[in-house]
């Protein structure tokens, strides 16, 4: 089995332009098979106040109502991925950009308002993984936008580590898949306010402990459980690191970061 | 060699929903293999308003700056896009989305700025075909948005008519082209005011006499001068029609619009 890599980019990446800059350069120069999956930033929260819209926010989830979709698929799926696209091919990297509605690539539920509704959202219920497999083959780099659709010819908000998720999950069928999450922390700290304090493998069995100990704690723990939960069904290993630590993936020994195996 | 129909649309269908969903409706019951370019359309134009960008026309091309780029690639390659790959997903016809820049499609170059400076617009140079072959060959439907890029990381704006001429050119290589302007009108007319006055056939031997009797004349020459010089360069026919005749293309019979041939 070939190794695929599936990267995941959020807001602190895309937001600066430099940053971006770098980054793509050394996503780039990553050996093998890779995809690339981006968030959204501040860009669409932007272009919302400029337009008079509020972006509505609960628990740092965007309301995605009629208006806040059309914005956040013109901007993450317009702006966002076309921009990477085409700095991609000048760095030589192929890259082709995808919504899941494109190819039916994830195909999403809408979320069903409880408490809460979250309007425009779905949750991937399916990936096309033969279409993505296909072009991986053509020696050609996804560039996948946080955008579903529901089958029935809508588009839907999507979270981007979900998406990043489900396709590595996916495409394990085919791949041994590593799954890296770029944050704005270099990888998981057993002191939040240290960030020399990476805890640099975690093992599943850890878990528990971890947890028990607050080491693991807040807005980690739903992170670090999608992660083993993508561990459980198929993914080789999940990588947590800063964007600049990506460059050393291909010589592993000087990677800083965290990675959680079963 | 199999057939390859490419269609083009523009604003006049993309602008009005129910026109547009019935075009897809018979756009995605098309038999055999198809492309559809789309062009803008006046969201973009209101975006630009919205936000206090005014929106520079010259001779009816748009000025593209770097605000207008951004905008037009969020509309063209985000929203209309996305919409239309959703719905053709919901009608069974596998649409996937790109623009020029998505796997290197459409490379261009920068228009030199003469007497006017368009900005951020290209004019296309070379098609990536064997990528577009493999995506028709997975029984998938590109659908192209009006943007292209330079190969030095930098989007630009691209007139759809261009890009579905350019692509019909370059697949000639490996398909009967049949390339299909849909228009306002429901053809080349004889007499411009009158909409029953269609030529149904337009063989490349009659055009200077057609030119001469300035029964094609104004906008419709240079229009007509591409489509003459797509078929020059490869592309089997080209039919002008409106977008509600594209249904009777299955039975051509019934066929209303101009076919143009060598």
């Amino acid at each position: 089995m070939e190794q695929l890599k599936v990267v995941k980019i959020g807001g602190n990446v895309i937001d600066q332009e430099e940053v971006l800059k770098d980054f793509l350069q050394d996503f780039a120069s990553l050996e093998g098979n890779k995809i690339l999956v981006h968030g959204g930033g501040k860009l669409a929260t932007k272009l919302s106040a400029d337009l008079g819209i509020q972006a509505q926010m609960i628990d740092g989830r965007r309301i995605t109502d009629e208006a806040t979709l059309k914005i956040v698929t013109m901007v993450y799926a317009g702006w966002i991925n076309k921009n990477i696209v085409a700095k991609l091919q000048y760095l030589g990297a192929k890259g082709v950009g995808f919504s899941g509605a494109d190819a039916n690539l994830i195909l999403s539920k809408k979320r069903v308002a409880g408490e809460v509704d979250f309007g425009y959202v779905g949750d991937p219920v399916k990936v096309n993984t033969s279409f993505l497999k296909a072009v991986i083959e053509e020696r050609t780099t996804p560039v996948i936008a946080p955008i579903t659709h529901d089958g029935q010819g809508n588009l839907l908000n999507t979270n981007a580590d979900t998406i990043a998720s489900v396709i590595a999950v996916a495409m394990s069928e085919y791949f041994k898949v590593q799954l890296i999450y770029c944050f704005e922390k270099p990888g998981v700290l057993r002191d939040p306010e240290n960030d020399d304090s990476v805890i640099p493998h975690i093992y599943s069995s850890e878990l528990e402990h971890l947890k028990s100990e607050k080491i693991i704690s807040g807005g980690m723990l739903p992170k670090i459980d999608n992660c083993f939960n993508a561990i459980q069904n198929g993914v080789q290993e999940v990588l947590i690191c800063k964007a600049d630590n990506l460059k050393y993936l291909n010589h592993k020994e000087k990677f800083v970061g965290t990675v959680l195996t079963s």
